[in-house]
């Protein structure tokens, strides 16, 4: 069967077909993959995506995969919240949160580039899976590798958070700790592919396992009724999500699913790790690659694959970028949770953090309709919030016992404005 | 607006207008919400329902809610996954995993019993809520409170997992550490419910909050294509998901939504907190309390409130009941995400144990269309896996000391026998 999707060189445009590459041979810039939108037209219909899965499988038209592949996990579809609450103390009146800290199976937005990189390794025929990884993908991978039966080698950097660990051992993958930051671990696993004919996601499959980001914007569009935003703030890694989005609403409009109108791009990073939005502050047209110094671990990749796409995105798109510190992150963290009950890791902390900023400076307009991205799991990154809460005295099960630790509380916060939560 | 449901006695079976009551005050007996199923008749059909939101509010013409409620946040549909891999390895070949590790928006199946409660809480004005809790109902209650902006109090025995702890306080709750087991906290839950009229959403909300767990047996009917299990094995705390597992399927019996047809109840339990499985399993027509001694702690409820409920379910229907060591339920948690990639907190480690157990007994037959139920997510019970996992040396980001590390495990392997996962 003709498959609808092939890869394209995304500088010199050179046509290639289907395979495990990365990288064009002519001129060594990214490989693509693009889609046939014609032949996609029939069935990336409003009617026939709502009556499809209630997972990202129901963007299949537009996903790289053959017509009669059949998906063995759901993954994607994750609530699009109103934020009221977190709008009214940020300044805004008109924000929502793409909340893919609950995204399925591992709680991650990794899970949806997973997915289709899978599916692919699967028609290239590799049995043994992988991928460098800050910890989102590690776990991503692990899981949907187990329930495919492949095997699997994740490689991350040495000092990884440890619920990240234990959540890719569990799944009976081999978790390699490599000593050296994720842009070591990044280029071994280039060797370790071409050396092993392994399948690494990230790696010789990532044109495939980018595509799945595009769902991210598939969703957005199609829970706002089919229709754009104003703004998106993505938080970047390496780069690669915030260009995707793009992409996403672009195949929407020439598919006629969605109005035609502006979307302006902002970008998220840690200031402890931030060559892209430093890139779009200074204007500048090339990524100078940073030393990672942050909490928010999953972000920091210091020499982004897609620095310089996501720098355009946001430079053409009218948006911009911001970086906030580590303690801006954890106060993120908790306003998050406090006003809107999403528990987010530390990415999503940069990321709320980040969109605050954006609104206290005027970046965006109050009433213009917003869409922040939050993309893993507070679960992930329990660290980061040591030392944030005392541990209360335990008090006796009796009914007079709980009324006097009430008292100590209201005192407390009464004569030394302690916050006793 | 005339409301379609209300609050009757399951043993002397008075009526009550709906209120925040939990117990008769003929009989002491608890109360239940009884929903008018023909007034229910009309708007819970496939088509509506299939037409509806894809959250467990699709089914709210059977909750305790009035017609124009608008749910704040999204709950519940979660995947019914087939698990083939997990199927082989315990000698099954039909089984299904009902996962709610991965239920919105706090990953536990209480999710679900928290947004019927919490829509409640608000129809009877309550400004203050809370609950008593093993964990799961803390982080659930926290958070969706939360986005409500209620005010709140969770009530957990002083030596709960660390990271229910946090996933509690993020969200901005008055956690209150008690000195003493679940049983102890529960009680003086009722005594503080009475003493300040706060919404409690398993005491004074309890029947309106029970109502929710009808959700699982109705998203398990509709993804098996509207028809019923031969078997569903269901975890056990308090007792009352499986019973409410049990009314949703006559629920739809009842209106025409599937066949009639036996199904049978198995329940699970940790050995070291067992009132209930011992109960089935001596035949006894009552609960003999227990000092719940077992890392499940989200079972850990030594005087179950539905237990004898759960009896009479599993019995009735010709099911079983089954509980499993610390060391069973550890090794289950692993073989369920080496399997299908699904990480569950230690209750699905009780359930996975228990269903091996009912396959390897004969009490399941391996051909029967069976549905194990998981109910809350791994990555809240990590410290359950400690010592599970060796910590590798870190490999230098270089190809030959990779390949130098990849052939030290092999022969570890080969030699030791030791798994170098």
């Amino acid at each position: 069967m003709a498959l609808s999707y092939e890869l394209r060189c995304r500088e010199c445009g050179k046509r290639y077909d289907n395979a495990p590459l990365s990288i064009c041979d002519e001129c060594f810039s990214p490989l693509e993959v693009v889609v046939d939108l014609d032949a996609a037209r029939a069935d990336f219909t409003r009617e026939k995506i709502a009556a499809g899965p209630t997972s990202m499988w129901r963007y299949k038209a537009l996903l790289p995969v053959p017509d009669d592949y059949v998906p063995p996990t759901p993954a994607g579809w994750t609530p699009l919240l109103k934020a009221p609450r977190l709008a009214q103390r940020i300044g805004a009146t008109n924000l929502y949160i793409k909340n893919d800290a609950v995204c399925l199976p591992t709680l991650s937005f990794k899970d949806r580039v997973v997915s289709v990189a899978l599916a692919n390794a699967q028609i290239f025929g590799f049995d043994t899976v992988g991928c460098s990884s800050t910890g989102n993908l590690a776990n991503a991978v692990a899981a949907q590798a187990a329930r495919l039966g492949l095997k699997t080698y994740i490689l991350v950097p040495a000092d990884l958070e440890a619920a990240k660990i234990l959540n890719t051992q569990v799944y009976g993958a081999n978790l390699v700790r490599i000593d050296g930051n994720y842009d070591h671990v990044n280029r071994l696993c280039s060797q370790i592919a071409d050396r092993f004919n392994w399948g690494f996601v990230n790696v010789n499959l990532r044109p495939y396992y980018a595509e799945g980001s595009k769902t991210v914007g598939y969703e957005i569009a199609e829970q706002l009724g089919w229709r754009l935003p104003d703004n998106v703030v993505v938080p970047m890694a390496g780069g690669s999500l915030i260009t995707k989005i793009r992409k996403a609403f672009k195949e929407l409009i020439a598919l006629g699913l969605v109005e035609d109108k502006p979307v302006r791009f902002f970008g998220a990073q840690a200031t402890g790790c931030s060559p892209i939005s430093t890139a779009v502050k200074t204007g500048a047209d090339h990524i100078e690659p940073q030393r990672p110094s942050t909490i928010a671990r999953s972000l920091a990749i210091g020499n982004p694959a897609d620095g310089v796409y996501a720098t355009r995105c946001i430079r053409e798109s009218g948006g911009w970028a911001e970086d906030v510190s580590d303690v801006e992150i954890v106060s993120a963290i908790q306003e998050l949770a406090e006003t809107e009950g999403v528990f987010t890791e530390t990415a999503g902390g940069v990321t709320t953090a980040v969109t605050a900023r954006l609104y206290a400076h005027g970046r965006i307009k109050p009433d213009e309709l917003t869409v922040t991205c939050i993309t893993g799991n507070g679960l992930k990154t329990t660290d980061a919030l040591n030392g944030c809460y005392e541990t209360q005295r335990a008090v006796r099960p009796r009914l007079t016992d709980f009324e006097e630790y009430l008292e100590e509380g209201h005192q407390e916060l009464a004569f030394g404005g302690v916050n006793v939560r």
